[in-house]
Parts: structure tokens; C-alpha cells; sequence
């Protein structure tokens, strides 16, 4: 199943399910208020639709468009670590991006004013369906609501002022994070499944899912041992080799651009590039 | 002025103002839910109190038990950089930690069952009042509600796994924050106001706020031009030299000692140290 966040055509906020294009409204005055709560109720598949609407007539947001813990890997696969020169370590390197960082499938990152090395990176987010603290890694996959492709675009410079990640993830729109989530058992096995990034239709980021260096369920593991999880939450699993930065010379996006994240039953997320 | 949040000899949640061990209940029906939206709505010296405490009747939540950010600076005082042997940087050194972190004066930290490296950091809380993006360094200090001590307890072995301190820094109450905010009028000039750190009542940290490499203006100013500060926003903003960590050999920090964190006119921040 495909679950999302969207406007609806008058404008106000709701959630859904996605099927042959069309979209089954899942917000009545008796369901829970955002797909978040509904993750966190867990009645995703048994509220009932109250209305349709053709996908093409609605505005999606982010997934989730308020989770309480946004968790990035960073170094996640074995090309990109070697690019950016990091040690190899024993545990994944997490940072965190505030949900106002956030920013939905077709919406513009705006490159803001104080820095022109805006990057893309391409990576699958992971949702969290039950919550809990240390999670055993056996236990973890179970904790999983669904899976969506996330852009953890990238303010470099501000990235690389001193050691810590912060401010080059938290600019706002750098987290396009959509179009939707798809459920485990419609996504399957990620293995062999692709995290693609183009930029203006060039492929500049191809490897699949089994590349990562630690594994989704390691990853769960290990966040869940120094701090509670949430339905809703979500961990950006890290991106792979082919970022802008570590080319010669770099590509940073500009005004104008299109950058897309493709991961096979996660769809394809759209997004252009804007100046604030 | 002093404010703060705490519970009522009944249990119920509630924030009000300190005065001679004096608390005025500033929660009615038509008051702000909480110490944030109070600062939020600007009211905080306008509410009437329905009702006083003695203070030792109640018992104190975190100053705000739920901000919506919460930023640390790393490596502030030239001392604790020396000693970390960090570089000097341009900008601060930001990372983040949960509400979910947070405890309350006289509340315990929990050594975590995976670590024994516990270890304390006095400093500087500052509570923001009024939000706002790209501030104006010279504007920055009109934003600020208050200040109160703060401990950024760090498990150092988990801080160390990678290059970020995320994991660290978010174990559930290494956050303690209290006893109260006071606000920027009755506080005063910080510049000669030490924080003094001390653990079973030795003296392990003690420097005057003025020795900070980046003030906190400049803080305010760096971190609103990459994400929106709301009010009772946190920054905490760096321990001195003296952390248990670089000691020869290392001080941890372990079950049964008391850690106090002294401020000045933000007072004394007190927890003692428990067992996961």
C-alpha cells in the first residue's frame, strides 16, 4: 500500500491512500488527525475512505510532515565514505534535521541567500511504524511502518564549518521527503533496488540498498539505545557515492535545476531548485 | 523576575513565577498552557497567579519541559577547546539534543546501561522568547526570554562513535535544566558571572561567562540564519574547561554522586546520579 500527506483541492490538510492514481481520502471527523497519528494508532488498513480524488488534483506534502525525530546517516555506503575521506567506524554516524527543514515532492529547494554550494543527495528515508527503545536489531524490521525517498540536500559550506552537520541540514525545503510511503510488504526486498539521483535528467547517484554499510535494522538498533522512538519518526539511511561536492569540479545545484530521487516501488521524487 | 515549571502537590503539570520561596501559580483556565506558550504570547508578567505554593512543596519539570529545539555549542570556551584539542573554528559548533533528554533540578541522571562514561558539562542555558530567522546579531539579544543552568551530561564513549555527537548527547535525562529561567533584567550583566561546576562538592569546572569565544549574540545570530528559532527555543551554549573526560585519568561520573552546576543569579542546578 502507498500512504500520504497532501492538500486537498480546497486547500485543507489531509491524508491518504494512493491506488491507480487515485487518492482515497482517509481524514474524517472520526479518524486520526494526520498520518502520523494514524501510523501511532495503527489503522492505516481499516479506516474507511470518505471521499476520492483524482492524484493529479491534489498537493502532496512531506510524508510526514511533522515527525518528532528526524535521524541522518551520514557515510552510509562504502563509494561515498571513500569520497568524502572518513574513517571506517564501527557505528553509523548519526545527525539530526528539524521537520522545518522539511519540504514536499514538487515543491522548490530554495538555495538560500547566504551560500551557493547547495547539493543533492539522494537517500531512502525509513518510517517508523512502533515505537520503543532499544530495539533489538532481530526485533527492528517490525518497528517499520514504510519506506519513502528523501533528498537530504546540503548547504556544504555551512555543513563543513566545524565537525558537526547541523547547519548545512536545517536550512528550510532542503528535505524533500516523498511523494509517499510505501508499506514493506508492497516495497518488498530493497536489496537489489536502486537509490538513483539525476540531476537536469543525468544520473549522478546509482547503487542499491544491499550497498549500505549498515543495514536498516542495525541502524533502528542502535538509534533506539540512546534515544526513544516514535511512530512517525524516520531515519535517512544515507546516501551513495556521486555527490556534487566531492566531484571535480563540484556541481551544486543553482536555480533552475531539477533534481530527482528514484527508488523503485518509492517512486520518483521531484524537486526543482528555487533562490529564497 | 524567575519563572518556572513544576508540578503541583497534586500532580497536575503547571509553570509560574519565584518569588522569597514563593510560587505563584500562573496556570488558570484562561492563562497559556505552559512556561512556553506563556513566553510565546508575551504575558508572562501580566498573568495573574490563582494560587501560591511554598517551594519546597512542589516539584520542578525541566525550565521548559518541551522545547521545540534545542541547540548545544560545542568547544566555547577556549579552555574545554584546548583541551578537547579541537581547531579553531570561525563559527560555533552546533549539535542537537531532544526535549525527551531534558530532567529537572533534583531529579536523577541515569547512567545508561550500555556505558559507564558519564560525564558532566556545566553551562549556560539560554531560553528564547521572541522567534525569528536571520537575527541580526545586534538585534539578537531582544529575543532572549531568560537563562538558567543547564547540564549537557554527555555519555562520551556513544559521543565518540563517529565524528557526531548526536548519540551522545541524547541519552534519556542527561539533559537536567533548571531550577528556573531568569529573565535578562534580573540577571544582569553575565560577562563576570562564573559557571561553577562540582561534583560531590569539589569544584571541577569555574569560568566567567564572558571567557565564551562565540556570545551569545553571535549564536543567536549564526543559528537563526539556518533555521527558524521559535520561543523557549534552547540554546545551551558550551561548558568550560575541566570536563571529566580529559582528566588524567578520566572522572566518570557514577551512581549515588551529586552534581550541581552554579550560575550566579540562575542559581543552582542539583541532580544525583542513578543507575538505568
Amino acid at each position: 500500500m502507498k500512504y500520504l500527506s497532501f492538500l486537498r483541492p480546497n486547500g485543507t490538510a489531509s491524508y491518504g491512500r494512493l491506488e491507480n492514481d487515485i487518492v482515497y481520502d482517509l481524514k474524517t471527523d472520526s479518524a486520526p488527525t494526520d498520518l502520523k497519528a494514524a501510523i501511532a494508532d495503527n489503522v492505516l488498513s481499516t479506516l474507511e475512505s470518505s471521499e476520492t480524488f483524482a492524484y493529479s488534483q491534489i498537493s502532496l506534502l512531506p510524508v510526514i510532515p511533522n515527525p518528532n525525530k528526524i535521524f541522518c546517516v551520514g557515510h552510509n555506503y562504502e563509494s561515498h565514505r571513500k569520497e568524502t575521506g572518513r574513517d571506517e567506524v564501527a557505528n553509523p554516524s548519526i545527525f539530526i534535521r528539524f521537520a522545518d527543514s522539511l519540504t514536499a515532492h514538487k515543491s522548490e529547494i530554495l538555495m538560500p541567500k547566504v551560500s551557493t554550494s547547495l547539493d543533492y543527495e539522494g537517500e531512502l528515508a525509513v518510517i517508523i511504524g512502533k515505537g520503543g527503545r532499544a530495539i533489538a536489531e532481530a526485533e527492528a524490521m517490525n518497528h517499520v511502518a514504510g519506506y519513502a525517498c528523501f533528498n537530504d540536500a546540503s548547504i556544504r559550506d555551512w555543513q563543513w564549518h566545524t565537525r558537526q552537520f547541523t547547519p548545512g541540514k536545517n536550512f528550510p525545503t532542503t528535505g524533500p521527503f516523498g511523494p509517499y510511503m510505501v508499506t514493506p510488504e508492497e516495497a518488498g526486498n530493497l536489496e537489489y533496488v536502486h537509490v538513483i539521483t539525476r540531476l537536469n535528467g543525468e544520473v549522478m547517484q546509482d547503487q542499491p540498498i544491499g550497498d549500505m554499510i549498515f543495514p536498516i535494522a542495525q541502524i533502528i538498533a542502535y538509534v533506539s539505545a540512546f534515544t526513544p522512538l516514535s511512530p512517525g519518526d524516520v531515519i535517512v539511511s544515507g546516501t551513495p557515492g556521486g555527490v556534487g561536492a566531492k566531484r571535480t569540479p563540484p556541481v551544486w545545484m543553482k536555480p533552475g535545476d531539477t533534481i530527482e530521487v528514484e527508488i523503485g516501488p518509492m517512486g520518483t521524487l521531484i524537486n526543482t531548485i528555487g533562490q529564497e
